[in-house]
């Protein structure tokens, strides 16, 4: 018996009936103020420091310290029995709750601006939807959309004075705006938007229309009650001549009344599978005017005569998009450790079956096929936050690129930004899923956040454009890609491999696992372009064998994607940034490369398979490799979790918190449950009673 | 545009403001009478009868006949609003309406019973807990353990004499019974469990603990708060002396005032990712005096004298277990039908996309990465479903050789159900939530269904054996079997292949793919083999070696199930039963098992590859098979969800219901909101105003 007999002790304690002494007040907390045996063993026994991992993880000193002391303030007075009741909430309740936090949350951040940076924006608004702040708004916030996507939009899509006079109220929050773009009946398709603004050349106003009940706008977070205005995207027209899809700002509520105003249909769309207090809303509008000089004009105008003037670089506001996607993809990685951190540690406290027979019951990390669970996860979200971070960068050389008139890498950071952002949502949604199933039971209870954390990570696999359709994309740019490989173009960097990558054997080193993945993804490449081609032979059009070859492309995609991140974690462990950290950390992610590099050729071997021959011999080495990369994680898992640094009230799980008191917090918690404010619910007398003293 | 324009018709009808005017209430639906005419003009295409397929589907004219009634009466007072509006409720309000509604489906399953088979039980309680009559409990069912599990566990546990003292009066509803087996710290490992029961002489009773807090019963179904009675699984003790698991009949409330009993600590676990009307509990005992006849005593008893006797067929307790695993693995393949039906109409009326520019948006099922989304589903539920039948005559023979004191079935049917158990649930699960993704943003409404059916599915993956730890069962028996095989002696019929499959060549023909995945599966059992044997030869334990050999060991447990299936849908194919379905309906399940069988050869290639050589030729002809049975099942695929014959209320989903009014369903759904009832909400007022007025 590891645990106290606190049974006991709480029925001494409170000498009340069993039942009362069982429900105890947050004042009589069963959790121990000590740390479990079992993961204080697994932090000593640690092959490297846990502060060097958190430093790295975080990149700096510096930047570990200001997380950690704008976690200390947000999160003082935040009780975590408090947190949980969130869950328990009708949608309505679920929703004032996400409003209230979100308000404290901005005060907070606002009064730590003042106090380490005053005038600057990297605390508020900069955090404010932050990762490591997800914690402070258990049921969501309907201004996140608002401060980040819409203000950016603002800035790129309208002119100077425009974001003055639009985008600085809202950077005050003086006024709040959502983004409507996405219509009950249209996604993924932007030209087969039905919402229209007229051009009324007599009044110098647009007229905004929703013609139908599939044009209505529907999905924009915050959209619901919490917005005043709204950025939205309508197919313009001129004298009923189409001009093409502009962006308009558009109020939508009385500042003073907060009532819907005349013409404008708006509402809570319902509830959601998570998100729950993201309060995503619909819009219809009727003969809603607007000043003609609302129509978003840095790219295209209309002017006060009625003439238009098309866009003269649509690229380019398509590419301010890019950077939401690269902000997803971290995102995604970061929601993955948080993911892995509450597993990990909850197996390190869990002890079930034994190994050897009449033994005691082990930890259940000390499982293999537990192991496989959780390791692999950890691998993936550090490779992923790697490569998020080489594609910031990518993308910031792409920009200033543009600046100087260069757009030549523009398909390319198109096409990787959409990459890294599927396989980032996909990598964490069934990580996370992986992750709470390795929890069993309990991580089914609300109170591990597991499933929280799932219905989060998994929405971004259809946000922000579907993963299948932008997977479609990124095969497009590797069909012309090869094309120019096969014509002996010049190749984007992270493509050249279609033109030279050529493995003769195996010899199973990270490189060559790296080249023969490469290998893979290009022969996908030559695959699907050939089924096009046999198929336009046969006398299909273009769209019709590129439709009909989308299982390969869509295959041939993931691959880039995956090169892309295994070629940039290998790159992370052999260049010159080793050199910055300790031996001992080095040898901790080396392993974790091992593993991900040897897991993904396993898993990928079908493909492998098809490019190079690799004996028998060799592929029961490689499955040996993988079980021994397993063994070198285990002692050093629970440390490296910690090195993530995740704040108590950021994981927000009763399996999961630092002191690994796993059974009295989800214990606490099960007590804490409105249904067990009284023995017998009101329900037994109302129906169940009657019900069974009835003679059937 | 396809939709009438019901907004303005709207907007003039009710002459209210804008906002009541779309407000609508239920008496004003804008749900359309008729039929959408994209899923109409699938429904006319189709090249098969659908009633001949749900004939079959449902065994026999006889059964969907009687199906449709109870469905028709049951349902016929359930207006499909009031059912979505549960999901809004609070945790508390949820379990109210969990009770009402399963007391409200019980009572009409007692009338229909009386009227038409009167003292029989197939509705009810047959039917209580039935597939098709989870859209009368769209919170949940909390007394579903207490009628299927725990009445079976009394017949099967104890004597005549106590069923008809604690099993009639449950059959009878007159008392609730939770299975209380699970605790919170144990679960997979009985006998770690901690509750123990003391035999006291003196006073010829039970005394049952809970020592610790991680001994609390946690989990069982109902046990929170609708349970009179629970059945408790503890360690016996005699003298302080542990005499192994045994099984109590415990009273927990009082019959007249639903108080809890004296020395009961019991209570609801709180809220979970699912089941959230289940009112899972849990339960301390303290000093809990039960007569000695309360124990469960048909195999192992305690006499008056307090001498112990052994069960003399221990087996056979567990046996009746199994028949639990083959219900969980039927209703998931039903599950997987329920999802497919939502996501494949939904798919049918929503359009996004042309395929060639310029044309019109097509229907998202014209889209070949949609059809793999959905087709390899509706396969893999046929496929189950065939192979969980297949699977029950199994288990019935097994029972009837049991009778006759024949033993040698059990190892078979215990790893089978466990294999079984395993696929289906993760089949569903990963295939329920492939489908919602399918249906993009809208997949995320809660008004979809399809998020609930995730968190039903998925479930079924962690409860009533751990998957994993099933599959290192299964791994076991595949072990055994592998030596059998080497030793040459006599295999059981489902793992005969493990001596004789030796495929030499790749024909591609449907027997040939079911035998290379069952050479496939004998290779992975003969690696896993001698990789135990190689560790045990350098040193480690036989527990130590399965252990670290357990990734290729449930690996091989996966492939063994899969074989299973594969080779069942192949029998039901090409055996005699081919001769009672039409031709027609044979041609649309033949190209099923074609999508099934060559999909389940690609997925599995990386093991194939290793045990047979397969041409780039051939491999590229597999892809086009692949490619054109999705083709194939294209112009059937709503028809033969319709063959699922799923009542709408059973499928409770915006986007699933016959007439594929999707875009109006989702539309008043979300009208429906609580938060949508007042225009401006009162968070505005208390918090928001102030803040947005507040300069920064």
């Amino acid at each position: 018996m590891r645990l106290p007999r606190l049974f006991f002790h709480l029925v001494k304690k409170q000498q009340g009936t069993f039942f009362r002494a069982m429900s105890g007040s947050s004042s009589s907390s069963i959790i121990p103020k000590t740390v479990n045996p079992d993961i204080q063993r697994e932090r000593d026994n640690a092959s490297f420091n846990v502060e060097d991992f958190a430093i790295w993880w975080h990149g700096g000193q510096d930047k570990l310290k200001l997380k950690r002391y704008v976690e200390k303030s947000v999160y003082a007075d935040m009780k975590e029995e408090s947190m949980f009741k969130t869950l328990n909430l009708s949608h309505e309740d679920l929703y004032t709750e996400a409003v209230k936090d979100s308000i404290r949350l901005a005060k907070k951040l606002q009064k730590l601006q003042a106090e380490l940076n005053p005038g600057g924006t990297d605390i508020w608004p900069g955090l404010f939807s932050g990762t490591n702040m997800w914690g402070a708004q258990p049921a969501g916030n309907p201004f996140t959309v608002h401060l980040s996507v819409t203000i950016e939009a603002i800035c790129n899509l309208g002119t100077d004075e425009q974001f003055e006079k639009f985008g600085k109220p809202a950077e005050n929050f003086d006024i709040a705006i959502a983004y409507a773009q996405t219509e009950l009946g249209h996604g993924t398709f932007l030209r087969g938007l039905e919402t229209r603004a007229d051009f009324d050349r007599e009044t110098d106003e647009f007229i905004l229309n929703t013609p139908t009940i599939t044009a209505y706008k529907f999905w924009p977070g915050g959209l619901g009650h919490s917005s005043t205005h709204c950025i939205a995207m309508a197919n313009l027209f001129i004298d009923n001549e189409p001009k093409g899809v502009a962006t308009f700002f558009v109020p939508l509520r009385d500042m003073e009344t907060f009532m819907p105003l005349p013409g404008i249909d708006i509402g809570d769309i319902g509830k959601k599978f998570g998100f729950y207090g993201v309060n995503n809303g619909y819009l219809g509008m009727k003969n809603v005017r607007i000043p003609r000089t609302n129509m978003l004009m840095r790219h295209a105008q209309v002017n006060r005569d009625g003439t238009f003037e098309q866009s003269p670089a649509a690229g380019l506001s398509y590419f301010s998009m890019l950077s939401g996607r690269c902000w997803i993809a971290s995102n995604h990685a970061a929601m993955l450790a948080v993911a892995t951190t509450i597993a990990t540690r909850y197996s390190a406290v869990r002890r079930q079956s034994p190994i050897n027979p009449k033994e005691p019951e082990v930890q259940i990390m000390d499982h293999v096929t537990q192991q496989m669970k959780l390791f692999p996860e950890i691998a993936t979200c550090i490779a992923n936050k790697l490569a998020t971070q080489k594609l910031g960068q990518i993308y910031q050389q792409t920009a200033a690129e543009i600046k100087r008139g260069i757009f030549t890498g523009l398909p390319e950071i198109h096409a990787l930004s959409c990459a890294m952002k599927v396989l980032s949502t996909s990598d964490s949604a069934s990580g996370v899923e992986r992750l709470r199933l390795a929890c069993g039971g309990h991580g089914y209870l609300a109170s591990s956040n597991m499933s929280n954390l799932y219905t989060t990570t998994t929405a971004g696999c259809t946000y922000e454009g579907e993963n299948t359709v932008l997977l479609l994309q990124v095969g497009r740019f590797l069909m012309k890609s090869g094309q120019q490989a096969l014509a002996g173009k010049p190749l984007a960097p992270t493509v050249s491999y279609l033109q030279t990558a050529v493995v003769e054997n195996w010899s199973g080193s990270l490189e060559n696992i790296v080249q023969v993945l490469q290998s893979a993804t290009a022969n996908k490449t030559r695959l699907a372009l050939e089924n096009i081609a046999a198929r336009m032979l046969a006398g299909q059009t273009q769209g019709e064998a590129a439709n009909n070859a989308g299982i390969e492309l869509t295959q041939a995609a993931e691959l880039y994607g995956r090169c892309f991140i295994a070629k940039t974690f290998l790159e992370e462990m052999t260049g010159p940034s080793s050199k910055n950290r300790s031996p001992a950390l080095n040898k901790v992610l080396r392993n974790l490369l091992e593993l991900y590099l040897v897991n993904t050729a396993l898993k990928n071997m079908n493909e492998i398979l098809r490019v190079i021959q690799i004996s028998d011999a060799d592929l029961r080495a490689l499955q040996r490799r993988l079980e021994d990369s397993l063994a070198a994680i285990r002692k050093d898992a629970v440390a490296i979790c910690d090195g993530f640094d995740f704040h108590d009230r950021n994981l927000l799980s009763t399996l999961g918190a630092y002191d690994g008191n796993v059974y009295e917090r989800i214990f606490e918690e099960a007590k804490n449950s409105p249904l067990n404010q009284q023995p017998v619910p009101k329900v037994f007398h109302t129906h169940l009673k009657s019900f069974m003293k009835s003679k059937l």
